[in-house]
């Protein structure tokens, strides 16, 4: 059989490792999916680099267009990132029969509904595993290997970026900026790091995990994202003392009221396995209502493991090319005219556990005022760390975790907490999730 | 589209979890699968029973022939066990042209070339992910989420009771026997412990990863087989003082010189993820080329955890079906004209890292010649830990981990140091590995 023949858009990073791997693996890749395959073009708008990069592999251009258009073409893998030009192309690679393989999550995050909707229409497949946890098969076991449960939800350390933040900060009792900057120095961080420290590329991770776990369309727009940036040293070291880690999790729930989308940090018990997943691996944390918790860990970014799911991908598309629609794994997991359209619930609404830590006046009284105002708002208190303040010192911290309650219920007792005589400047709330 | 209709054979602990995961999920499947999966038909000698649990859902019969016989049954689930009678329904389903979802390890890790042969030939497909860590979707991320990759290594957790069993003799300091009985009246262990205790289930699923992850046959009677029978209390102390675990691990790697297949007991850096795998808990850790170290961590056994499995081969085969055989994932993971005869290597050939623990008489010179024997059997030592003798004791333990060496230098200059007349009784040795 003739190779299939596949058109790059992009060959920095993932694209580049995509080129090598297949190159390196080639025989080994041809014995599984039965076929060759073969990039016969690529398109970047630096053609210098891109001919060093490939040789006389393959025709290198400068216009995108021409790999979209090309009718020998069989795939197009983007590998442009972003929602504007990565958009047009796609879409017009599905308009011209390609299939298409994608590593781009804002991209699907935001434009999954209209583009897969496309893909349906045309009867081409959108494959996009290398777009959530990189190399990690996470997308596969989604969308086939957990088909017999009801998943209940999802946890998963996403970023990279954020995890090796926190780490370091845990590890070193260094505060955020210094970290940051360390990790920028070091490549871990862009020199731009907004989409990672504030949560948004580990939110659109969780879109599209939330999409495929629980069938209903991607709604970027509806989750909640909030990023490490205000995350003190202190807090990871109180947690640390009360037997918890601080992780950055995307989390997606399915309640009886709707769905949680959430990105946030997260207090998390340190015996927990996912609690150990430390400096820039990614580990997603799966609860199905048959199988329990399943846990997938691994590299989340970097060229190689990136390209390990662009080219499983690939492999899967051969493999299924000149089948019919039907025979395929629905874009979303669920077949399209079995979508569900389950609310995503607003932050206020989501239901879960807390950690507030408190600075107050070091004066009789105090915590009584405090824990008043939670009983009365009937949020229970699990467990409670008060420091005796420093040497010299008149002001001290109180650490309360409270058992779940709801996000407005905990936010009424903040702003009366906050309106304490005693209490100093604003209170620090950090969910906490038992992931059990 | 008219449902899918599924015979089983057995309805035991996992036929039974199959079928109430089905009845319970089954809208949630059906909006997965694009269509209705349903048991027409259970065989199981207990009918009695088996009425009980069906009710007036499906037929129940005594005769397993009835099931691989009917002209309506699409897929026939082997949930029987063993590799007598299982064999011959497996053989007869595929002749009659039916789809075979099997649990059953033993079978494929002995009889799965001739199995597979058979459904080749036929083109029906043959689905296993049940076979291997329960409801962890191991296989289908080998066989489909890895494919870009040269698989290095596996090494895998994949024995539920043994885990257990470890783990409590290293929390409790409990010697093996005892442990043991507490896991038979737990119902961790059963009452003929063999397959388990003597790594011989572990070793059979450690066939099928091999055989996937690798490109050659199925070859279980090749795979070297120890179980924990031997490992005593004071070897879990000392390897835990060195930083190290010991797990039962089902480990096969490929080498220039050909395939590693093995399972014993083996020395893990407690610092890794997977050396923190207690209880009954399974998890598998794979190594490739491209994405690097990818972990899979779930339940591996379990009425539900495997109902999940098996009826995730059910959505994936209900999707193809009608499909034409080349558009399927091979059985082997690689197409059957392209499978490898890479050898597997005997034991002896095998090259590992070893703890050592010497039982001395407390004299002088007694580690000069230990580790003169070492040394002239080029084996590096890596660390060493000698004890003081217990009050009033005249010998003492000396452990030595070496670098990596193969077995059969190892044996040989353990007969050397069981020759010396300061050393005492037999020399226990456990393979270690860094798994980095």
């Amino acid at each position: 059989m003739k190779p299939i023949k596949v058109g790059l858009l992009g060959i920095g990073t993932v694209g580049s490792g995509t080129f090598e791997v297949l190159k390196r693996n080639q025989e080994e890749i041809k014995r599984r999916a039965g076929r060759g395959i073969e990039i016969v073009m690529v398109a970047d708008l630096n053609t210098a680099r891109a001919k060093e990069l490939v040789g006389n592999a393959c025709e290198v251009v400068n216009d995108a267009n021409q790999v979209v258009n090309h009718p020998d073409i069989d795939i197009v893998v983007e590998l442009i990132g972003g929602y504007g030009i990565a958009k047009e192309l796609v879409l017009k690679a599905i308009a011209n029969g390609k299939h298409v393989v994608t590593a781009n999550k804002a991209l699907l995050a935001i434009h999954g509904t209209e583009i897969f909707k496309a893909a349906q229409d045309k009867g081409v497949m959108v494959a996009f595993e290398a777009a959530v946890a990189g190399g990690i098969p996470i997308i596969k076991a989604l969308r086939e290997g957990l088909t017999a449960n009801r998943i209940q939800w999802i946890a998963g350390i996403i970023n990279g970026t954020t995890n090796f933040i926190l780490s370091e900060m845990r590890d070193k009792g260094l505060d955020f900026d210094t970290v940051l900057k360390e990790a920028q120095r070091l490549g871990y961080a862009e020199a731009d790091p907004t989409f990672d420290i504030e949560g948004i590329d580990a939110a659109h991770k969780a879109t599209i995990m939330s999409a495929i776990a629980f069938g209903i369309p991607v709604q970027f727009d509806k989750a909640h994202v909030e990023g490490i940036t205000k995350l003190q040293a202190t807090d990871i070291r109180y947690a640390e003392q009360l037997g918890y880690r601080i992780k950055l999790l995307g989390i997606t729930r399915r309640t009886e009221q709707g769905i949680e989308l959430r990105v946030h940090p997260t207090l998390i018990p340190a015996k927990r396995l996912i609690a150990n997943v430390e400096g820039a691996m990614n580990a997603v944390l799966v609860q199905g209502d048959a199988v329990g918790a399943t846990l997938y860990y691994g590299k989340g970014a970097g060229a190689e493991p990136t390209a390990s799911a662009v080219i499983a991908d690939l492999v899967d598309i051969t493999r299924l090319a000149t089948a019919d629609p039907e025979h395929r794994v629905p874009h979303l997991a669920f077949q399209p005219d079995a979508m569900a359209d389950t609310p995503v619930l607003p932050i206020s609404e989501v239901t879960t556990s807390y950690y507030l830590r408190i600075r107050v006046a070091d004066k009789l009284g105090v915590l009584a005022s405090v824990t008043r105002i939670l009983a009365d708002a009937t949020i229970s208190v699990d467990a409670m760390l008060q420091k005796e303040p420093g040497e010299g010192e008149t002001q001290t911290d109180i650490i309360i975790l409270t058992h779940q309650t709801q996000e407005k219920n905990v936010e009424a007792a903040i702003v009366k907490i906050e309106g304490l005589p005693t209490v100093v400047g604003k209170v620090m709330k950090i969910r906490l999730e038992n992931l059990s």
